[in-house]
């Protein structure tokens, strides 16, 4: 059913509440063998860390992850992984008066709706915290990416603030963790930074972003058609994380705009030996598996809905109600969704990896 | 593993290729006591079947799918029902000449970089012949929501074609059926028509699409965060159609550009005692749980990769070669895309309904 | 959720009812690239099939299996495999009286509790005639398994027809396809076959049996702990046969009657420089994973509930009735068991073997 | 793929080795709303309790579990409750001897065999500390099918240890909890503690037992033929709990030896205006699916490979050894897997209650 689960072979269960004494994820299938020490996975925990900058929120929580299980003398052993995060910084009272009301643009209402029940504090359940778990799972799956298939990298970055977006005439990979934002065009990310400044300070308010995340270096023939597809896949994967609303592969929604000239990438023999493509309108995947090209997934993130302004809305009781949610949020949340997009990449990748040499044996048709 | 599998309690596999004797749907998890007659899943294998209009392939397929099991004196058992489809238009002689080369948009390569081995007839499992088993399993999905919750009506229609978009202003759900666009917009339909002319006769062209589809009146309170939430669930659905290359829920990516102040739909109580909202920015689905707003998806398709014009491709010994794509081919996909769309719709909403009675016995938190 | 379906990456769902057009399997993770013709399915359908000899079920049905899917010019390709078996000789009319009693011994009541419709026609749903598309998946596995791990060899026979055992010291390979019981013991087969002939002419009873499977050949090291073990899926796929009321691994019950000192197998290097053991209590499989030595699996079969000798019941209004099973039926179900046992076992091992390969990649720890 | 995860929508995932800093259960798809503290789980936990008395093992442990998430406020909300148990008295120098050593009748050269690497110490994921997570999730499962189902009762005992039967005529279930034995029959009992007394200290041995768990008060109709069935998962359950050998539903093997006029159980209507039967061989399950009658599953547990006694083996360089285990170990775990099978009986039952009302809505054929 794996309704709190993702993944086919390399799968993991997330648990745990905002407010809760500690988050985490339960991670099954991880080959054997893999070098896995905390640092390996801290490293990604802390690039989406609140409280690193101004432009998230003042939470300060040190995120530290603990391997509970499945790793021996520095090697994971093919058993269940247990990462777990304690949650030091809960600021409960900050919660208090929303217990009996719901936030527009949150889960309160129809968790409420649903079980009848609801852990109030922070979300619960239905927090962006959880996206910490996520993040650790991630950094298990880059470490046995890396024993598996070496020469793949996955990278993310916001390409689009509110309406601001970026020039992929200045994109450089080198600059995207060289400012607050992920950013891959320095211009922007000064632009971007004046902007979210105004926005939290002065309007009360916040805005949306778009992240793309790319894996470079996948080997071409992973994905499992009809279903299980590396598409299909991706896009559960990243329309899964807190306010997402939308997710596109390559061309995305533009692909509609286009001629069948204009889309289909045309296919030559590159220098070496392998088929090559002379675009990239596919982002990687033809009839869900790989071309041995960038595999390329955007996807957009509402603005965050707690902000300082008043918004209209009804207690349990049905009485009417205005929210301005104190408490510490993002203005933006879609920052410290790129790290969670580029984790949950890295699960896809390593899942299909592990699947295909399941299903397949590895055999490769040759071509040329 | 679910590779050709969808769904949680209501779960369909697929199978069977283009040129086969055969292809069809295996339903399990179908409740018991539905009323269900060959001819009411019918009536949705033939809005999607080709050759009905000149805008659509050519292959004469009666597409009439058979009943083989699960079903008694006009009731389902609670057994799996298995719907079959014969191929009995299969002009394999159109497929022999790109046995050995790869058509530039279409699955040929990646099958063949896959499983080392592929059926090239029209494509085998990777042409969109397969949607054809989804629609007869949504037809079943259909009759069995209309016994659980008899308000929900799914309704999908195109919004899009090329670059060409309906005005919303002129939207009008009874004009879908009256023109061989599913176009809500009986201005637009023209015009579509005449554009899809020229494309197929004078351009050797063919062009994407953008399909949206509605579930209206589906109670609040359904979906299965965090991996199986309603929204994560009808991306993959919609994700793993042939030729998808987007999905949204709701304001999709053009939520990137929006503040929390426009965003945040407000809540109210309606006059029926139940929660209202003023406006659906989220697309019926908070958490990745229905608010009772209609639930809206889109997605984006690309342009048929098979076109009358010469395409720069390999042949599988790496030789090149040019493909001018003969056989019969929809100028614009994204129409038959249409039924297709809204079987997966009819299938996530009633695995849903089927989930939330497992899981909650169906208690809702009482408001007002 | 898998309700009708069976494994984790070789995974099959089968469907079908007794008396409906037709039932069958749908195969999907067969590996590409394997040998598959109806014939190599097709005896072991055989093996099965019902009006063999006089000692099974009279009904006469070729029970000829279709490929509809998955293969292409005579290879699997990767791709879901329908396998399709028309029932042709339904002589429904044997049934109509027990449309409204429920057989004692027979699922009739638990189905209608249930489900509140069945279909009464041979049981329907919950008729052996469902084995018969095991049969036709494990002929599959059988033929995956030759491409990967050619020295595995599979045999089942019946060690216990009611009361009567074989003697062990007669135990003969050769003779289990020389005679109607799949009986390993000449001397056995002959009292079995007298024993039989009375208890169906004269006493109008049946019998139960015990049958053993083996699995010989398969490497040391596939399974998969904790909920995977390879003899967790052996038992789950035996019990699921129908009329099995007990499933043994090696020693099996009798592991409670013996000592640490009786029971542990103690382990040397053998002659190939692979570890051996002195003796097989475990039946092969150690912490769920294979030693290397025969898999030894042994199941019960109830005896059929369907006798010539009135049983009492009750009917639908709840009134008090005798039943007295007409129609044709095994006097010792066991009989048949035998290939189902077989085709179960391929399944499990084909299964693990895949499913070792996604997760381990194959790597072994080595010893000496 | 679940490998380490059990059920369909009452799912946990366990987690953990012996000598790690904890282990645990990830259980997924608890109802909202059923009451549930530590307290609750903890008494399970401390019948299953290592050192409880000298029959078991003396490692001294308090086996306290910690609720992370899932619960707020006394009630579960619906979502992952992690169940936590750290391991507090680890003493791995006992173990330190047999890192390059495999145990006879232990996992450790499979383990070795399959992963390349494992974590010796006392057996690691192997061990049968595992057992402690699913008496954990045995727990949770309790107080759910209190809340959904509050006659339902479950109860497990040893019928058998080594050769020594208990008398059925003396059974008495209030006598299970007054001796060390969860013996129901006291004169057994007591001759099981001097039998085992002389095994453990005089004989350096070990032995096997047989535990039988029933479930009364379970309501007619629920399971899910064909392969969810509520036998198949009951022998999956019992079969993956460590040592295990052989599992019987009802009759169980015995079966093999009645006629079906022994065998299958007489209906007529109770005096409570339901269904009852003149016998109960079935166990409870027809068909896969539950009578109403209690469902009775038996278990062997085979003897403790780990004795004092010396036992041939070799080490990793494959040189031969003798192995006498020292450390602190059950000689008869079978005592302890008591607890485990009912724990496993409560998650089967839980699970199939929910499923089924998910399937049918709990539907019901009307009987009389």
């Amino acid at each position: 059913m794996s309704i709190n689960s993702f993944g086919h072979l390399y799968r993991f269960t997330t648990w745990g509440e905002s407010h809760g004494p500690a988050l985490g994820a339960t991670v099954d299938g991880c080959p054997p063998g893999v070098p896995l020490q905390e640092a390996m996975i801290q490293q990604w925990m802390d690039k989406r860390r609140p409280g690193l900058n101004k432009n998230t929120t003042q939470r300060n929580e040190p995120d530290a992850v603990k391997i509970l299980s499945g790793v021996f003398e520095g090697k994971t052993t093919g058993t269940p992984i247990q990462l777990m995060i304690e949650n030091t910084d809960q600021r409960s009272k900050d919660y208090g008066d929303i217990a009996n009301t719901f936030r527009p643009g949150h889960a309160d209402i129809t968790y409420h709706q649903k079980y009848g029940i609801r852990d109030y504090r922070g979300g619960g359940r239905s927090s962006a915290r959880e996206t910490a778990a996520r993040v650790a799972a991630g950094g298990v799956a880059r470490e046995a990416i890396k024993a598996i298939a070496p020469n793949v990298q996955i990278k993310g970055y916001m390409t689009q603030m509110g309406a601001k977006q970026i020039d992929r005439s200045r994109m450089d990979w080198d600059q995207i963790d060289q400012n607050d934002f992920f950013c891959p065009d320095a211009e922007a990310a000064k632009e971007w930074n004046d902007y979210l400044a105004w926005l939290r300070k002065d309007d009360h308010n916040s805005v949306g972003a778009i992240i793309e995340v790319v894996a470079r270096g996948v080997p071409a023939g992973i994905g499992a058609p009809v279903y299980g597809k590396l598409d299909t896949d991706l896009a559960a994967a990243m329309m899964s994380i807190n306010a997402v609303k939308g997710v596109e592969i390559g061309e995305g929604m533009a692909a509609a705009a286009l001629t069948g000239r204009e889309n289909a990438d045309e296919i030559f023999m590159g220098n070496d030996g392998q088929p090559a493509y002379s675009s990239n309108h596919a982002g990687g995947i033809l009839g869900g598996i790989s071309t041995g090209q960038d595999i390329v997934v955007r996807f957009a993130v509402k603005p965050t809905s707690s902000i300082l302004s008043p918004r209209k809305s009804i207690r349990m009781d049905g009485t009417p109600t205005e929210v301005t949610t104190k408490g510490r949020h993002d203005p933006c949340v879609g920052i410290r969704a790129v790290p969670v997009g580029e984790a949950m990449m890295a699960c896809v990748i390593l899942d299909h990896l592990l699947l295909d040499r399941g299903q397949t044996g590895g055999v490769r048709g040759k071509i040329g």
